[in-house]
């Protein structure tokens, strides 16, 4: 293993590419899916059990974390990756985001946020250098610089304005991250729908040089077809020797459509939260196991797939236990759509490097079109 | 494996006994305790994860499993063992005691017991005939026989009048369960703390001819004190070539002392329903890990056990998920509480063979007087 922070692009297809990130950690497959553990868990899973589904990486969430149990807290436990008994790679994003969608009694300045916790209504501060602190506390191997993001649609002044906070934020972010050899710092490009401000934003994370590039502000209720149009400039803004990262996406064809269009990471909480629900992703799209039609079919969710889930039981246990609000409901479904993720991912991977995307995408298309197998 | 079931008496040492319940599904080496596994599954437990914990035969609960799914639904899918994914042996109960202290509207008759589900108020029968139904379309290896139990403490007269019951409701199970080679029928004995009735409860099981035997009745409210008072005699009156099955014991103290009495099978919910409110069973005693003091605390629940939780991970952590109300509490929790219960037998079962029973006892009191490991 490398003691250093490094990414390897080895192959492309298109805009797609294909790569490594390296860590003192261990290596992360590129286009990479980032399953979220918000509160030092993958809600539902042990960690030998998402890395089993192939996950290099995970995300762990500042906001979360710095109010319970605390960053001082987990440094003095021994870091994130301990506390939580994951010793691959771990990325953490900023705070930023979650402190805008969660925090109560939220004041913003140019310091940065202040805000009421909405566990116990606590008082906080979040600013770029606290942000910086904080991942160092937790031990992370991504950073995420601190950031702003405002709810779209939004005019262009506020977009912009919040955008250039941002990046003044990011220069912040960048003199407190310091030099960490083997630790990474992204920067995130923002402004919103609008392909000036993403191009000027752009400009600005680069002139100040970080580790990786996050297109950041997306995935915010713009509807995919924004956001592709996004997708389809604003990769192009970033250095090609650097991983992009799309932040908070996304459902299995958001993850397509943004590789396709030159993305290297991304993360959601949709395959575990919707595990959670009782809703799969599956080959042939999605299904909701809570639906009466699958209490007596006894064929897996899905004949081909490999996960616990699908090995070991019938679509009528899941229906079962979905409905008897049973544990092992959220356990088996989250499993099943992390690895489902996962697999996507390789076979994203291993089509790029096969120079054979295209006919990957059609195919990936083709098996949702067919739609689910359906009732017996 | 043989494809009859069978007990084979290895050794004894005092009243304790130890050996092997053979049946088509495996063996159970006895002293054995089961894991609860309710509505087909042991909550917040993957079967094989079970298994790794040590248990030979999981229970499952007629009365829940005929309300939801329902028996003929599991005996269409394959089974309680297809459906739940656990080819070991399963017992199950009668549905007898369940419908006492679960459902709603009973009407207890001669012919069995009228009730509404809590589920969703829909009408119900259980009688001998029909538990015995849905025990075999359960596909279960040990049947109960259906039976009757008034709560303790009550009158000599009460607990006469529903032991006699229960025996003539014996003798109908045996006449409705028939010839089933490979599958087991147990009697239960009744006559709650009143030695005589115990004995004309076990004279009138044995008259009828039973595979097993079980004490019912028992871990019903008595206490600890009155439970080993009965077991003190109870087990002699049962044939020493059949197992001897507690039904719904217990804490660790209470194992301990029921295999020193005769006891051979075990089954009680409290591992895994402790371990889902944060309770922990260790050498030790007992350890509520949502108690503050653990918050900071960097060591190992048990450092010489060698389960999940206590291999991975911290109690400061555990603390944190638990008061998080993060599912991975529940499973790591369980998963320990089920090791350190299946421990608990293999100690039970070695010292028997080795003839230093008393000697294991006499260390399992002092360890707990010990108390726990205690705050940093």
């Amino acid at each position: 293993m490398t003691e250093r922070f490094g990414f390897t692009l080895k192959a492309t297809d298109g805009k797609a590419r294909t790569g490594v990130i390296h860590t003192p950690r261990g290596e992360i497959r590129t286009p990479a899916f980032m399953p979220v553990g918000t509160a030092a868990t993958v809600k539902a899973m042990l960690p030998g059990s998402v890395r089993e589904t192939g996950a290099d990486i995970l995300l762990g969430n500042t906001y979360h974390l710095m109010l319970r149990p605390g960053a001082e807290r987990i440094a003095r436990l021994g870091g994130l990756h301990r506390f939580m008994n994951w010793e691959r790679p771990i990325l953490t994003d900023s705070g930023g985001f979650q402190v805008m969608s969660l925090a109560s009694l939220r004041k913003l300045t140019e310091e940065g946020v202040r805000f009421s916790s909405h566990i116990d209504g606590s008082k906080h501060m979040l600013s770029p250098e606290r942000s910086m602190e904080i991942q160092k506390l937790l031990g992370s191997d991504i950073v995420m610089c601190f950031d702003e993001c405002p709810a779209l649609p939004a005019t262009d002044e506020v977009v912009a304005k919040s955008m250039r906070l941002s990046m003044r934020w990011a220069q912040r972010s960048r003199d407190a991250f310091g030099d960490r050899p083997g630790h990474a710092l992204f920067g995130i490009m923002q402004g919103g729908v609008t392909r000036d401000l993403r191009e000027e934003s752009a400009k600005a994370l680069v002139e100040i040089g970080f580790d990786g590039y996050a297109v950041g502000g997306l995935a915010v209720g713009e509807g995919q077809e924004a956001m592709f149009d996004v997708l389809d400039y604003a990769p192009g803004f970033l250095p090609e020797d650097k991983p992009r990262y799309l932040m908070g996406v996304g459902k299995p064809d958001d993850i397509v459509g943004a590789v396709e269009r030159g993305i290297d990471m991304m993360d959601c909480v949709l395959p575990s939260r919707s595990g959670r629900t009782g809703q799969a992703w599956t080959r042939r799209g999605q299904v909701n196991l809570r639906n009466a039609r699958h209490q007596d079919d006894p064929r897996p969710l899905d004949e081909d797939c490999t996960c616990p889930a699908c090995r070991g039981y019938s679509r009528a246990y899941l229906h079962h236990v979905l409905r008897a609000q049973e544990i092992i409901a959220s356990m088996l479904l989250t499993w099943h759509n992390l690895h489902y993720y996962q697999e996507l991912m390789q076979g994203l991977r291993d089509a790029i490097a096969e120079g054979r995307l295209a006919a990957f995408v059609a195919g990936f298309h083709a098996q949702r079109a067919g739609g689910d197998i359906g009732p017996l």
